[in-house]
């Protein structure tokens, strides 16, 4: 059974609301002891909302006030750097939401400020965390699919809530800096977190709203294995959150889907009004709630992993040089969507490499065996190549 | 924040496993400190596979252990009227695995038990605690769908997995007892606790297994107010298993499903063997896992209700109460299995009394308003009736 | 190749367009020569909307047309017997929608009635007609499913369009004339129409309309070999209409969708408008469409059946005698909501018998084996009952 | 009602059986007169398999057969040219398999023989046609997503039946110029066929198989309107034949399902055997059969338009132009594959110009209204910019 902890949480947004909800939900032991914001008002209503002791807009005193021994940074993204060195400086351990930062080199000194004070940090990637997500990562790890060949991740909404999101000097981009860095991460928890993403191409533009920021990108990763990663993300889609993901691999296929169809459907004439989920367009015709969004959404297991390995003196599941890694992806995907080819994917790789997805090879009379089928009569066709000339051919081999 | 709790945990079956799977979950504040079995090999097992301090085969010392200050009953339904008695006498708190008993009497017994002792009661009817049960009721209760006019409520699979459940004299029945207990209490929660059960018809039949006890079961709960409660329960579904409500209401419709079809869906060729979900029958092929099944099947939250209800001086949302009404329907639906005809459900309500759902009722040029249609070409159709004459018409009424 | 048969159409309701759409759709032989309507307004906006030759106000002259072989009675109920008795007179092939009659004396009359004229007779029951239900009623009959336990057909939508249907005398009932016929017959499809269906239960109660007639229905008909169909009919279901089938074997599931959940499905903040699906509630929010109506409902492969059988010579895949049937079994359903108990299905039956689903039984060690289950360790466990004692006991038969 | 039509089938391989088996299906007009296969044996097994009167191995007579007035080529794509030389030079219409030919250059070919003949030229593009496709593009048509914005079409199966496929000197490619023709025209369909495809990226590799074509691909195609196409395309894929549509608009999402999910789902334990459908991998555990794929798969709405277009004398939905068009597109995507960039798309254009995808841009108290939502207390905020400072801001505007 793990120590308690006391937490300051930096921020008092919608994700500040999420991790307080999740740390205070059922009989946990952890709490939140400080609250921070930059506004008065918002520290006060969030401390009153959820119980909180203290708080303040002094970020220095919030992180080293004395009763906590935990900091979750859940700032704008241009905020993070100060935030965690602050937090290594005081000595004391640091959970940051996602993105790590702006770029790789802003999350590299981040990473370099926590490693060099040799404070425990956690990245909160909490999409790595859903336990539909563990799951199926466990059963790729098992073997379930074989070699993964395929991840598509998808998260697309109708746009953020808070303005800083919308604005490309704080966020440090648009979508595929707010949704994108979920799905790499997802990408790579699929891959293989060992498997070097070596390069990648990417198609972004703004088409529906008034600003300098991408609000659609999609972009295909290259993993040294061979595999291919593809991420989509918007700002503009319609109907609510669109959380997928998929796997495909040489023995088998995962369909993962996170919000809008996952076994809860409701058609409302409109009476009952009140919060159906994140990002639902409306409160009548056919809604797709989830169930418990905290759980679903994995806030619940990424918490209790990062106190888990804080506890255990062991590194969580999700790590700065995670969130540094997806930094150097999207870094690939911004300049590769200004170059409009391939760019490699920079970084100060420490996962070792991964050797190419291995092709089936069997032969049958002296020629490769391309496919095997068994005909509806119960006969077996091959498909056959000959290596010499090139040419391929159909042959019946049992009736 | 809760008070930690000090369980003593009697039964080491399948049940025992998902319950101190649950407790010592993620981070929470209560443990299972005493694990009883009737066998001292299982109780060992058990101990040393959840990390529990004390096991024994003695029952009286395992609820009066004095290390614990709840008891939790996770036996075979033969047994819990014992337990209970003890843990009462004990003055402990008591929390019982569904159903409560085999008949409405023995449940009746057991409830007067703990209500002279004072002690506190939970039943731990879990599926009424999934988180799409519980926002879905909440929904309901906000007026989402209206008047409830029809719930169903199905679980089916291919059997349990202990000897005892197949032995209708220390189980109380068949499928029935083992899933109708679950589905009943699942209605009452959609139509409302204070809606009284009326009167049921039931169909029950051996139609696979070998055994006296009902393999399938199907039946219908009429209440107050004129909703309908459906059940349909069996041993011997294939493909897994199927938990699925449904309700219908004058303004909406929900659809739940919490197993096979909950947006996680995997193909497999085998490769990757492991546990897939509770009861799935294939390790290849299309499959269907459930993220989180704790949290999925209500068992976290059913705990936390139990535990924080207790620390707060208040009832939990499924009391022994309810299980006394869920086992006086049961007794009805084996009356009217064997009368051949509806039969009253003998009860001693409290609940109070709830109106009939009211019928809509407007009229236009002095005849009732059956239907209000808008047709393709933007004008409105009318169905009207006479109530004089007792005739119907079609009526255009505007264009 | 097929012989083109021209058809005199008696009806121009809903029913009427459905059947046009189709015998005119997609390259087909067969066309409506003649339509008949009570209303000269009617007959003449159906003749113009379809390219109809021939109008008419008189239901003889219609049916004793000339031009025409076919007679295709769309009719209200009350109606069918007049009209079907033309045809027969005239000598003309006669198909007829759904239900046949408003009692089984009545079917009875009307079955005597083509079958002493010798003229060829369809039963135009389209939901026995989907392509999903042809193809899973063949994959039940190759075994797919092993022995049919249960098949649950539901019907369920906000009320029919035309002012007759609300007329209980009209139309010789509610819902389950509506409705409940299509159901029954898609169960004797699962079951083997073979298996005499021997007694029913049935709830039904007026919940929400200012009628008479039920709006609301559930009833359980048992068959000769043990199996039970339930069919669930309602016209106050919200958010469009809901067409479901399930059928459980002793070795394998089906689940059929007809409506609602496709594999198209739109969001829309509503700017496309149009028409949607039959029975649609919404223009806004998520819409859930159906691809080809008249193909998924099955119009489409009803007709060429009928078209075929009466070209071939053969009999068509619903007759009226099947007609008769489900008018039995209604009658059935009527007399068990007035009585409170199962009712016989009072029946001339021409169908033969069918044994009792057999109970499989094989013996271990001198006992019964209830279940075999493989432990995730690999080892077997079987669950074992001694007929002598009647105990059960769990025994692991291999490690 | 149409004219019948008497067909010359070049080709006897599987498309050949769909081809046939929906002409000859359901009551049509149109049969199938003279099959022509390389392989005699093949031809007369064809001829018997469908009572077709004439078969033969010479390509010449059997497309100059004087009792055939169209020409229906379902050859391996390097005999399309010939073959429909062959029956423009014949005066005949002619309908070809998809893709038109292996590269735009021969498309180029091929098109201007039949527009230079003067005969009927259909595309048999089949999946433009699927029930669900058509009514989702008249949907969109009538603006009921608004502008669109991206459309992903994916197809992905294990791989091809016949041994040409896999030979790429014979195919003119892997699985993009096997699959890809048809998410190309989907994609065209729903952003607008006068909507001008620019450029495009892709990835390709050849990751399983033993063969030197592209067993994987995704490609982006760039659209003049600023929309952008995506196709995912795979003959590695394990679990069916995943064919999924989805698109995205400023007011609205439509996602289609035509093959693993579409409404019909069964669990065996493998004891009916049987075709459950097309590149289906097993016979056991849950699968996902269609119910009838000669029409879902679209082979029935295509063949009904291209003869009621050859009898109107209009031109079919699918031309050899849109042929044309889609090599172009898929060379664009090879030359984007080994360049590693955006290639552009190099067709002679007949299709007029579309407007880029206009931006909503309203304004508030002097700055850009980038955002609009209600709050959960009912309050509206907005999220606004100002022009002048770049500067954004949350503003809660109504309480």
């Amino acid at each position: 059974m793990g120590r308690a902890h006391r937490v300051t949480l930096l921020g008092t947004g919608l994700i500040g609301d999420f991790y307080t909800m999740t740390l205070h939900g059922r009989r946990g032991l952890d709490r939140v002891e400080v609250a921070y914001s930059r506004s008065q008002e918002r520290a006060a209503a969030f401390a009153r909302r959820w119980e909180i002791p203290h708080h303040t807009t002094d970020l220095r005193s919030a992180v080293e006030h004395p009763d906590t021994d935990v900091v979750v940074v859940g700032l704008p993204n241009d905020l993070h750097e100060e935030a965690v060195s602050l937090a290594a400086a005081a000595g004391k351990a640091v959970l940051c939401t996602k993105p790590l930062a702006r770029s790789a080199e802003e999350a590299a000194r981040i990473l370099e400020r926590v490693e060099r004070a040799g404070v425990f940090a956690g990245y909160l990637e909490d999409l790595c965390y859903t336990p539909k997500t563990r799951k199926a990562v466990d059963a790729v790890k098992g073997g379930a699919v074989g070699q993964v060949l395929w991840v598509r991740s998808r998260e697309t909404h109708p746009g953020p809530h808070s303005a800083w999101f919308w604005d490309g000097r704080k966020a440090g981009g648009g979508a595929i800096v707010d949704l994108g860095c979920h799905c790499i991460e997802i990408i790579r928890g699929f891959v293989g977190k060992g498997n070097r993403p070596v390069e990648a191409i990417c198609w972004k533009d703004t088409l529906v709203h008034p600003i300098e920021a991408e609000d659609n990108a999609i972009a295909l990763v290259r993993f040294e294995s061979g595999a291919v990663g593809q991420f989509e993300v918007s700002w503009t889609f319609r109907g609510g959150m669109d959380l997928r993901d998929e796997v495909a691999g040489t023995d088998g296929t995962i369909w993962l889907n996170h919000f809008l169809r996952t076994g809860f459907e409701m058609f409302t004439s409109g009476g009952g009004g009140g919060y159906v989920a994140e990002k639902a367009e409306t409160e009548a015709g056919w809604l797709f709630p989830v169930g418990d969004e905290v759980n679903e959404l994995g806030y619940a297991d990424m918490f209790a992993d990062m106190f888990d390995a804080l506890d255990g003196g062991r590194e969580p599941a999700e790590t700065f040089y995670d969130g540094y890694v997806v930094n150097a992806v999207m870094d690939a995907c911004y300049r590769a969507a200004a170059s409009g080819r391939w760019e490699p994917v920079e970084l100060a790789w420490r996962g070792g490499s991964t050797p190419r997805v291995a092709r089936a090879a069997s032969s049958y009379d002296g020629r490769t065996v391309i496919k095997r089928e068994t005909l509806p009569d119960g006969r077996v066709k091959l498909i056959l190549k000959d290596e010499r000339t090139g040419d391929f051919e159909d042959r019946v081999i049992s009736g």
